[in-house]
């Protein structure tokens, strides 16, 4: 390691810092698990840059472990067995958008609100919004999603290809930009969700979307939860191409209401978005309006006023701080289990029944309509007591997910957090195949060793 | 190879055959490829059979061609080192359909018209359709798509999970049963792909789509194929979500209205068809037909009647027998290039120019909302010369699509036939990495070779 500090600091200067506060600042902060900080962090500018990188590390054996915009919730930045922390940061340019093919290719230091921002005019947007202003790379590579995915996908459907860096130094291209290939393994999709561990993505070409004619949003109020599942199953069984169907408990809406200034009916709800155009968006809305009203729901309102729109959807990407602000001196540990719909009420009202039961505080935020849910659970500082629970039911919700033939992470990734539950979801096969591949694609275990495997 | 005739011939009694005509029929025959057959044909009935057949195979460094309906256009399913060939025929159960869920579990032999009629009754559908009948093992594994895709993803959108038997007899589910999942590498989109050179698929689990409340079709003629392109790319971007459309050139609309008894007007002409709500297919349909007129097209009408819906896309799907028929004596050479949808037009045009240039007949049939097009070249049977023109025009193809950053296949996958350009298209660093995971995976190579690498 030594050596391979002096090296860095001699080819990056100032790009490499070995300063306690920047090597903490990219240890794991936003959750409940332990920071483990590299050893050093490099800023790399380009793609040769990142192959220098990484022949350097490889040479001496030290582990790397990429950075996006460290927001990742598992552990997944952590550097258990040290090594370099590789910052995108600087890697942030868009090089190309294509209109008429609806694409466009990016660094991986664009941050999601960046690329946005930069599409302002092309009547074109990057639909994935994992709330969180999280970069591409990072979120190809733990395959995020959040409140769009019901209608825009996940991120293994709207990256198109990938440049890489492999532990060898290799630079591989997936694919080209056409938008569909039978062309070899899927090599795309095997980077999307690997989690840093079988190569630096150094380049995206992602899809994108028109923006739509029309967008209108609704707040629907359910006697319960149950009731809430039931409407959002029936609404995928009138086929109606919700854009957004999120469900919040009623603890989640008191802590926004309290985070946000908002005056939300505290019980179970379900926020929607709908985009078409705009006569389908209101046709939407209304046939929405029906299928709620026979699941029992007591109150639906709808608005196409951009105003409104962005105060309700900045409020629900608020609720992991709003949430977080209901015990301030408490640590947020984020769970992220993922059921067929179908079991999806069950399992929330259990998952809040044991929550109950052990005395845990665990709102419940959803991304319903892929049947993903979020349990926030409360932890006091310091209360070994309370971790301990925490550290049990965590192990309860996998189970139950896994029982549900669902899975213990619906977007967040496995990380170090969910190494445990791997195996029981998929079994020794499954494992040994993932196996197999990290050792071919990585036989010296340089790349963010100690995630997902 | 005797030995493993022996020990399977003594397992497997008459579901194993040798005989001629059988082996004939599992080599390749739709395509100009030489047939390769296999020495012999078994046909399980489950998994287990299926791990005693590759033990067995394993044990004896014996060749596995999975098989399905054998309808694949790139010598997938020949034979080139000789050994067993594996019909999933038999497996050909759907083993359940979860309505709520929208998804079901079928074994691999099940085509996809056996699945439709067996979704028959549950207001659920199955919408990858690759015209052919094939099975949804063979789909899988080619990463089939079809005249849907442009609203329905290929392959790669629709497998939830598969269980797959690996070449070291091991069993592996990809995935359970969640709409989405971050757990680990993304092994359900490897599999799909992989074209049996990985493992033998035994079971997949398909997302489903409701049917629509309402379907309309439309018809339009062009001007020229740019004409149509570019009204392509403006439907696009006004965000009409197309269920399929669908480019014919003059020559195929001539061949298609021969054969299948129509009268279509023999120009350019877009296939289309809207899934929506009644009010939203109307609007679909005369936002479509303002486009095109827009773009100069000529005509346009369109229907929700079904029964002549159904004999459009009837006829649309006997395009390739219609292509045939019009030079009966000739072998048929499908090729499937895809392309960036800024660069169809010219590509298009420019594969017609060639054909004329080089004094090839090749009509033009695309999938072109993905920018994919095929262009099938007629083969004199016994006619060396003019199968060194189509070969030499293939290499013309596959490099003009690369050159335009687009793919050599977009759905039909590399098989035999498109080896060589897989390098081209997504360098070495690309196939090295598929190579190596092809050998982690397989290292005795006895998983489909010679196919894809
Ligand atoms: C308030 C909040 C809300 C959230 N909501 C959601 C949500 O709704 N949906 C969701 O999916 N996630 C959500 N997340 C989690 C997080 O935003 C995602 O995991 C995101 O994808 C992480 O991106 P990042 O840039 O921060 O990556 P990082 O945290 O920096 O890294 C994540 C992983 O990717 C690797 N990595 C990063 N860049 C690269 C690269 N260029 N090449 C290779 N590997 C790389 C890292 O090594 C690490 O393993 C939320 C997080 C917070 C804090
Ligand atoms: C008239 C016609 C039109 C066509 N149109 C289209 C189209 O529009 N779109 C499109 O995508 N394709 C099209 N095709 C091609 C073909 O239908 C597809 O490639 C299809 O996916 C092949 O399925 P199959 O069951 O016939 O597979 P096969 O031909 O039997 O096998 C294909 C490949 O999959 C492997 N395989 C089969 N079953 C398994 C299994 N269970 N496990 C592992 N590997 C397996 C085989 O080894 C082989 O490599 C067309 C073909 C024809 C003849």
């Amino acid at each position: 390691m030594a050596t391979v500090s002096d090296i860095l600091a001699q080819r990056f200067g100032p790009r490499f810092d070995t300063g306690k506060s920047q090597r903490e600042q990219h240890a794991h902060t936003t959750t409940w698990l332990p920071s483990q900080a590299p050893d050093g962090v490099v800023f790399p500018q380009d793609v040769d840059e990142v192959r220098e990188i990484v022949r350097i590390c490889a040479d001496h054996r030290v582990p790397i472990v990429p950075f996006g915009a460290g927001t990742s919730l598992e552990g997944h930045v952590n550097a258990p067995l040290g090594g370099i922390s590789v910052d995108m940061r600087d890697m942030d340019r868009v090089l190309e958008v294509n209109a008429e093919d609806m694409d466009c290719r990016v660094q991986p230091g664009v941050t999601r609100k960046a690329l946005n921002t930069h599409l302002r005019d092309t009547g074109l947007f990057f639909p994935i919004d994992p709330g969180a202003d999280a970069s591409l790379g990072g979120m190809a590579s733990t395959r995020a999603s959040g409140t769009n995915a019901v209608r825009y996908g996940t991120m293994k459907d709207v990256v198109l290809a990938l440049q890489a860096v492999m532990p060898s130094g290799e630079v591989v291209r997936t694919a080209r930009r056409a938008r569909k290939t039978s062309a070899g393994y899927d090599l795309t999709r095997l980077m999307v969700g690997s989690e840093g561990t079988l190569g630096l993505i150094t380049e995206l070409t992602l899809r994108l979307t028109g923006i739509p004619e029309a967008m209108s949003s609704a707040v629907c109020s359910f006697p319960s939860v149950e009731a809430a599942c039931d409407a959002v199953i029936a609404t995928f069984q009138f086929g109606l191409p919700m854009a957004r169907i999120e469900l919040m408990d009623a603890m989640s809406v008191r802590a926004v209401n309290a985070y946000s200034g908002l005056s939300l009916p505290q019980t179970p709800l379900l926020l929607l978005e709908f985009h078409g155009s705009e006569a389908g968006v209101a046709e939407q809305a209304a046939t929405f309006g029906e299928v709620a009203r026979d699941h029992g729901s007591t109150a639906f309102e709808w608005t196409t006023d951009p105003a409104e729109r962005t105060r309700l959807w900045q409020a629900r990407h608020d609720a992991y701080w709003a949430i977080r602000a209901l015990r301030p001196d408490s640590d947020a540990l984020a769970t992220d289990v993922c059921v067929p719909l179908s079991r999806l009420a069950e399992a929330v009202t259990r998952s809040q029944q044991e929550c109950e039961r052990i005395g845990l505080t665990g709102p419940v935020l959803g991304h319903v309509g892929d049947g993903n849910f979020h349990v926030t659970l409360m932890i006091a500082r310091e209360d070994e007591a309370e971790r301990a629970k925490a550290r049990e039911y965590l192990s309860w919700l996998a189970e139950l997910a896994i029982s549900m033939e669902g899975t213990c992470t619906g977007e967040h990734g496995i990380g170090q957090g969910k190494r445990a539950y791997l195996e029981a979801e998929l079994g020794a096969g499954a494992v040994n195949m993932m196996r197999a591949i990290k050792t071919a694609v990585d036989p010296l275990n340089i790349m963010n060793p100690g995630k997902i495997l």
